[in-house]
């Protein structure tokens, strides 16, 4: 039977109309490094009604992708809501990639015109030789006569091409299922892929992070969006914002600790969010120079674990509960958030708040064994995380359509390449990468719990587990153990201290002493330079014990 | 272009997995009169697949609608669930209405099965030889015996019919724009009219109702939801409260002031759903027992407008803010919550909190003059309001398929019959019907500010106003004036009294003093009455000044 429901699509223009009426009142402030700039929301409406006008005027028609190169302000802001507002699709540029990685990505989404930030011009410079599809470039916020212009492209200041433009746009009807915007995961392996969100994807969403067991988002609100608008689009807090009306404060190009603390001071927002090295350095920031921050209500933790120290230290120095998310650039990017159920109280409520956190009703989880099948909900088994839901890809984007490749997609669902465990009630503990992940005989033994259980021994200063081959098992565990300065302790007796928390067939045979364990560009264990290493010079090994 | 997000469909079966397995452990307490009974969503989940099973071996297939004649209790929360979620319609009938009324709604709706309260049963005797459709009836909480059963009929116990049914069931995928559930409007007048929601709409309601700046229901919360599971699907709540793991109290038949007191002091909810009537019985009954009720943390009032006093009273006095919330079955029933905004604080953020509230993102709004010409958002322009989208009717339900009568849709935007203005900060206030509303020259005059200005006039006990045909502005106001015992003034008197706060236009010249305004069954001025009694008998005007 139909409803008699009204048949009304989801858009980025109607985020934009709401925003920026029902709360034009409202502020999106850029932090200049001595003060701050506001826009209210009315005026980021104009701005937006201007920047499609000065877009359709370069030829941007529906569909067409139009590229951001920009720090976190309000030029990037309007740019979010105008280019999806008007049918065209936003791209984000991640400007931390190489020149190499992000002319791929302008070129593999066939970007028509680029908006760049003036501050990054030279940066800019070594990408744009590099484009074959880009026809225009704005430059925001600095001088466009710094760019190197190549033969076939045309350069505008982003002032200049919207001045005179009118303040109302014609806003399109778009269908909800079309693409508003993209982003190309960062790749660690392989090349970046596209993710294209749409109107639908970001509508719900942004209702998901303004939900009280979200990340509560609400027109009394002033949110710091810290994390970058280039990555997994700020966390869905642009739109989120505009959706209930709370005000944004956006650091621009200001991201070292003391600038933060400054735009904290003088700002006062009750929200923020940001990756842990960013808290981290915030907190020795704080220590050195104290300052009162209780004016935030709660900040959000993401893109990688939150050390449980941090958690602590903002909880009990400062008065602000850190809120752990977890989700990825393919889920929107919000997966799950670390509340605490109504029955937790202290040492289990905080423990509630150190796992990945819950999954909402909108993103659907299973995990999945080494054999393909489906493991049980019980805080132990663990599986590859698979998740489904109305803001999850189902596939990357290719200039040919979707491409569902099984690597990435498992019957629609997406492989989040994660290995974890979920509680009863719907908590998600992250134990490892499937590609860390050692599969010895059917089990899986987590590469991450076994370097805890090794590095909890007193001689240990770190250690990093890979898989190594193995005849019966398939695979079987390697430990690479660096030692503390004149300790020392023998393969036998790590293995012997692991027999009190690991289960017999998980104990390593395997051990290597050595000096350093090689480490990526952002300090994490290297894996693939230490199995490289195994593979080449096997790493000097120490047998001890066996499993049988 | 595409997005390359999933396409899935938002749905009832995913509200019911997710409620049943993330929130397994929260309950759902349904009250007894001297106590309660408890289960959780776990079992609520078990039982709802127990119903699926059961009512598909009735024959119930896809679309087929299924009644329930119930209280607010569990039964009725596993209907909400079991029905919509194996595909077919759950139609809650208003136990309010008369026999006939309830066997049009059932007879118009084609409804297969009706499942009925035990206590409701004399009731429904008066009903059931009325209906056409119906193939059979399940009675829950009470003896099936007690129903005259006529032939072509089969009776069942609801316990019966479920127990030893599988616990689990294959919900289908159902297209998100298909009917989940219906209900028909009370039809104050005309024949009641039945809208029917949508998978889809029902998400995005729930979610809604979920965010900070909607009632902010959480996992954290317990809701007791007094106002009726048949009227506008209690609100919602029902449903929203299995999308966040809120555990749901419900009076069943004990709607009357003590009983709530008790259950309050029971069940300690930290949210509560009622119209006006309740909670100001509960006031008067609070008077005479004092009981501390600020467990709840809100309570979301909404039906028709709270008096200020009301709402001023439950914050003074017990420490609860009433919650303002605007709507109509025809939206959900959500339209507009009155959270003032954030810069607003004392008297200023009272006078917010009496609007009928603000709109969402999701609902769009305009105000539409007698030249059916947009009014601005201004804060004083008045119009008829009209309402768009996605969980807002765009056309009544008819066996034929949805239509969409131009005296209720203009354009595919819901007609909602009200006359206000709205601020331009989106804050809406209503001011009267368009049905009594009083068109002067193009102008029109609001009959209840009238009236209220009228009241105001120290000698007046009532003053009900209505339209009376002009030849020159084919409306003028007509003010019959009920006058407090021992109190005298003329009609002159009273205009002068209004010249000091309504425009010299607005001035009615005829006046007519009664000795009592008819009024509804639920108390309010029937102007229906008072206009035939104007036609038949002239209510003896008294004409004071004019208006050119």
């Amino acid at each position: 039977m139909l409803s008699t429901m009204q048949d009304s699509d989801l858009s980025i223009a109607q985020l934009l109309r709401h925003g920026s009426t029902v709360h034009g009142d409202r502020t999106v402030t850029t932090w200049t490094g001595s003060g701050s700039r506001a826009d209210t929301y009315r005026t980021t409406g104009h701005r937006a009604a201007q920047l499609a006008h000065a877009l359709r005027a370069l030829g941007v028609t529906r569909d067409e992708r139009v590229g951001t190169f920009l720090w976190n302000n309000s030029e990037h802001l309007q740019a979010y809501l105008a280019v999806p507002a008007m049918g065209a699709v936003l791209h984000t540029l991640n400007i931390r990639l190489s020149p190499e990685q992000v002319a791929f990505v302008v070129n593999h989404a066939a970007d028509r015109v680029v908006i760049v930030d003036g501050h990054l011009v030279p940066q800019f410079n070594r990408v744009l030789p590099l484009l074959e599809t880009v026809r225009h470039v704005l430059v925001a916020n600095g001088a466009a006569e710094a760019l190197d212009v190549p033969p076939g492209v045309r350069v505008h200041s982003y002032e200049d091409l919207l001045g005179g433009q009118p303040g109302e746009f014609g806003w399109p009807v778009v269908d909800e299922r079309r693409a508003a915007a993209m982003c190309y995961t960062s790749g660690t392996t392989g090349a970046p892929k596209g993710v294209a969100y749409s109107h639908r994807s970001i509508w719900l969403h942004s209702m998901q992070l303004c939900m009280t067991d979200g990340m509560r988002l609400a027109q009394q609100d002033s949110a710091l969006a810290i994390v970058p608008m280039f990555h997994a689009m700020a966390w869905g807090l642009p739109y989120a914002a505009m959706m209930v009306g709370a005000s944004l404060v956006l650091p621009d190009r200001f991201l070292q600790p003391g600038p933060i603390a400054e735009i904290l001071a003088a700002e006062k927002p009750t929200f923020a969010a940001a990756v842990p090295t960013i808290w981290q350095g915030l907190l020795q920031h704080l220590e050195a120079h104290p300052q009162d921050i209780s004016h935030l209500r709660e900040a959000v933790v993401g893109g990688s674990a939150c050390p449980p120290s941090l958690m602590r230290a903002f909880s009990e120095n400062h008065g602000v509960p850190l809120l752990h998310t977890w989700g990825m650039t393919e889920m929107s990017p919000l997966g799950s958030v670390a509340r605490p159920p109504a029955s937790a109280a202290g040492d289990e409520a905080m423990a509630y708040r150190m796992t990945q956190g819950r999954f909402p009703a909108s993103v659907r989880a299973r995990l999945i064994d080494a054999d393909g099948a489906e493991v049980p909900w019980d805080g132990t088994s663990v599986g590859e995380l698979e998740v489904s839901g109305p803001w999850i890809a189902g596939a990357y984007y290719t200039p040919q359509g979707p491409a569902a490749a099984p690597e990435s997609f498992h019957d629609g669902w997406l492989r989040t390449g994660d290995v974890g465990r979920i509680s009863p009630d719907g908590f998600l503990t992250l134990t490892d990468r499937t590609k860390d992940v050692i599969k010895s005989g059917g089990e899986w033994i987590s590469s991450v719990e076994l370097e805890n259980a090794v590095m909890a021994h007193p001689a240990v200063a770190e250690a990093a587990a890979i898989a190594v081959p193995d005849e019966r098992w398939q695979e079987r565990p390697l430990v690479a153990v660096v030692l503390r300065d004149g300790e020392s302790v023998t393969a036998a007796e790590l293995r012997d201290f692991l027999a009190g928390t690991l289960a017999r067939w998980q104990l390593p045979e395997n051990w290597s002493f050595v000096d350093e364990v090689p480490k990526t560009s952002v300090g994490k264990f290297d894996k693939k330079r230490l199995r490289a290493r195994y593979e080449e010079h096997g790493l000097d090994v120490r047998r001890v014990g066996h499993h049988d």
